[in-house]
């Protein structure tokens, strides 16, 4: 499934074209400038282009229905066969999960990135049916790899999962690094430690622009260390006498590593629960980012046999997900266990924004069914895999670009990671706050923030339909939300305009019907009035009739309940 | 508008009874025992029903147009003379919430709280058309009250909102002390400080029972004194140069109190912006719990005269509410002004659980706007309005009472604020975890929760409803929200059974109807398969049809989209 290591790939090389002063190097995000998510940047020159990463971005709350939402490649349309390669550098979804429906757009080019990272694009790729297959190819630190006019190198960062890389492209106007997703831990867990030395050779090998992660630019400080977080789970094992239910992210690969760790230490064993959890560590242990004592996995069976002291069940669910394990436990509608007086629950990730009161209600459903639950906010035991505002500082200092492009962040963050860039003497003027479109030049003359922008504009998947729902419809789809909908049937003879029989109303959302009867009664007279009204000898209007329908109804039922149902008037001529 | 205050009103009064032995103070909380806010809790003895609080909750994310929740008060019902009054502890929404729509179901019992509770109440109901006028009197720290056989006794806490206060109900079986909300700050700002000399008067009074707050529980140490914010808050009025814009809420009154000061301090004039803000300071300040210079407020046409580093904009909309001044202020849809380069926002109170990602737009675009933003992530400058850990154990302490029934908050919060009261040697025994609805019992023999429950169930506000939202009408919000909803219209001679012209197709939020001309005609083909499956020899069977088109199109359409629309089969029958 997944494909083995190769160093030094020098493949789909092009002739080295002759340096022209006027010749530039556009950097294009499509995403990841206005949001945290859909991160993928463009880096075109002349007939090359290679990509750098390919993510999705959950949702806004006021999206009902869209699943994710992908990066707009309308500006690639025709250009597929100058995509020369797309570098992903590291597995979590905001970096990888646009591939499927966005790889087989663009002329299926090969994808780079580390083994764990390429296995779970090939895992996740086995969902999409109608994704076909696609070309991966492995690199690591040490790789070299020419990809048209462009020389990648990489060097690996401490994220929160194994296997995150950041990536040098020597171009023909300079040097441009982009870090990826990266915190700056020298005892980071399961991760290789940020790659130091090299990152602090580059600043004087006259990078012209640094990318640079701004995810976590409004936090003040050093990011925790993973040995800090290592050291609040271990007082938890210490102290814990009962069951240990974990909940974390199955991406956070790092810190299930830690529990693995500290499970082998205080001689407990671990269930992994979770589809997600289970093929994410199976695939880390394949490829050899995680080490897993032999005995130390077991199964729901074999936990009968065992004293609850020596469990820990390892599970998804900590962001009250409603169909993940946690939830399943706490309701009781767990085929294999449930939630026993003694059990400690432990929240080990941070609560994703807009997630903070379904977390809530499990929580007070796990202390009701009698677990003692440990959640962020009573102990440290979650830590960002982003590099604060010291090390921001600090990444900067090393790698001492010319300019930087502060990237992976709300528009505000992108501001902060400038501000304290400026806080240390780097000049304002180099400094590029793009949005997400916005096309940045470099040439031998120096850079420049344009003010073309290419289409950025949200394109969301909803089930089978990518870039389908469109604005009316989710603005639909909340007026539905809101206050329902009222269906009113109208048969009305085609040659005198006479309504015939009872006009028929059905609603959904807007008042329980059975109940409603009176209101039910008194619509349906306002409907035979409006019908009434209509000018005698005038033929039929429908789209009159509809118009008038939907006006003097909204008012009406406005009147009666305060709220204001999508209005739908079906005309049957017979 | 606002009643003046009377002290000592020893008013409906009923003949002291002879005690029984057997006779029992019920205490039945009908809210704020499984989340923040709606709440109101029951005193029963015998004839005698005293009420504290009636408030309302926010609706949760999975109640889509819901606008408030107010408590379930049908074990209220025939009951209603013998409520003796209602004791409101402070002006808050999840205190006062409810009285429009409570108070004229429960014969109208005069309700009491300090001025400042009072006008609050009385400028709401002013919104209630057909609230009728409210029986509102006056009380303050220093009043005694009795109401029926409970003798009302009452003590100043500080909170975030001056005229707050918690309640000693003398009853036949023992003394109760309700705490309200409070937080001990012995530097607050507007606020009373908590009267700790009266509170620790109680410790050897035999205090039978303490309800305490339990809404910070979980937070571990002290609260923030309003002083440290004040400093916080100072340290923003000393640096900055160009206007300044405050967002916080008009409930916030402490907080709007040292606004004004510090304002007053550096020589800067105020323009209150929004309604609620206004109405509230107007109130207060009639009232006299909050001074302000004669010079202070200016209106926006003054504003021009003066430079900029003499404003300050104190506003609502520090949740990133749609409608407010700092959406609209930089959205360009203020009226009056709008950001410019050198103002800064501060956002002066903490984000409400769920507003994370509005907050965080509104942020972005008011740095796009140019404005620099301090929100509560990189400066504490706001402070919770409730006691920590150790604040409650203090007052645990002070109060030394009986029995404790933590009050107010999720259920975890009362787990946890138990925790703390063992942690100190309470009796767990004596501890009472109860949900909305469950009953207390006192008698002369002690405390007992029983397992008696009360109803209790969410009673949803929507426009002009009041408890007509059922979980049927939620649920097919959440449904129509989701994927949106179809109309099949399908016309078929009654006495064949044939179906006559084509079935139409009407879709919201579902597809774009506009671009999906294909897949709506494949569903029309669908819906006319369908209808020739019947057996031909059968009468039409409505209900059967119905479903059979629910059924197969839904499969249909999932098998097309992957999503599930809501599928309403109209048949009209000539």
């Amino acid at each position: 499934m997944v494909p083995k290591k190769t160093k030094r790939i020098p493949r789909r090389v092009t002739p080295q074209p002759k340096l022209n002063k006027n010749d530039k190097l556009r950097i294009i995000p499509l995403g990841g400038l206005e949001e945290v998510g859909r991160n993928m940047i463009i880096f075109e020159y002349k007939q090359d282009i290679i990509i750098v990463d390919m993510g999705l971005q959950f949702p806004e709350e006021d999206m009902p229905g869209i699943d994710y939402i992908i990066p707009n490649i309308s500006y690639l349309k025709g250009k597929e066969k100058l995509i020369k390669g797309v570098i992903i550098t590291h597995g979590h979804y905001d970096h990888i999960g646009a591939i499927p429906h966005l790889i087989p757009r663009l002329g299926r080019p090969p994808v780079f990135g580390t083994p764990l990272t390429l296995g779970i694009i090939a895992k996740r790729q086995e969902d999409y049916k109608n994704g076909g297959k696609l070309d991966l190819q492995s690199v690591d630190s040490e790789s070299k790899l020419r990809l048209g006019v462009f020389e990648l190198e990489f060097f690996g960062v401490s994220h929160n999962i194994p296997g995150s890389l950041g990536v040098i492209i020597n171009t023909p106007v300079g040097k441009i690094v982009h870090t990826g997703d990266f915190k700056l831990d020298l005892h980071p867990s399961g991760d290789t430690p940020t790659d130091l030395a090299k990152i602090a050779k580059l600043s004087d090998q006259n990078v012209l622009a640094m990318l640079s992660d701004s995810t976590n630019a409004p936090q003040p400080g050093h990011q925790f260390s993973e040995q800090e977080i290592m050291g609040n789970l271990e007082d938890i094992f210490r102290v814990t006498e009962g069951r240990l239910i974990i909940g974390t992210f199955a991406s956070l690969l790092g810190r299930i590593q830690q529990i693995v760790e500290l499970a082998e230490k205080y001689g407990r064993h671990i269930i992994l629960d979770g589809y997600s959890m289970k093929t994410n560590v199976e695939i880390a242990q394949q490829l050899g980012y995680m080490k897993i004592k032999s005995n130390t996995l077991i199964s729901y069976e074999s936990m009968k046999k065992l004293p609850s002291n020596k469990l820990v069940i390892l599970c998804t669910g900590a962001q009250g997900e409603g169909r993940a394990v946690l939830m399943r436990l706490a309701n009781r509608e767990h085929k294999k266990t449930r939630i026993t007086k003694g059990d400690t629950v432990v929240f080990s990730s941070s609560v994703v924004p807009g997630n903070e009161r379904s977390v809530q209600r499990l929580i007070d459903t796990l202390y009701r069914e009698g677990a003692e639950v440990i959640n962020y906010k009573m102990m440290d035991i979650h830590s960002g895999g982003h590099a604060r505002q010291e090390d921001l500082k600090l990444m900067l200092k090393l790698i001492n670009p010319q300019y930087l492009i502060p990237i992976e962040g709300n528009h505000s963050f992108l501001k902060i990671h400038a501000k304290i860039a400026i806080e240390i003497g780097f000049d304002p003027k180099n400094i590029f706050i793009a949005d997400n479109g916005q096309i940045i030049e470099f040439s031998k003359q120096g850079g420049r923030l344009t003010s073309k922008k290419v289409p950025s504009e949200y394109v969301m998947v909803d089930g089978l339909g990518v870039g389908d729902v469109s604005s009316v419809v989710l603005r639909d789809r909340k007026q539905l939300a809101e206050d329902g909908m009222v269906v009113v049937i109208a048969t009305i003879e085609g040659k005198t305009g006479r309504l015939i029989g009872r006009p028929d109303i059905i609603s959904r959302g807007f008042v329980y019907m059975k109940s409603s009867q009176q209101l039910i009664d008194q619509t349906r007279n306002k409907v035979k009035d409006i019908l009434k009204d209509r000018e005698p000898k005038s033929s039929l209007n429908e789209t009159y009739i509809k118009n008038k329908l939907r006006d003097d109804l909204g008012k009406f039922l406005f009147q009666k309940t305060e709220r204001r149902p999508m209005i739908m008037p079906v005309i049957i001529e017979v």
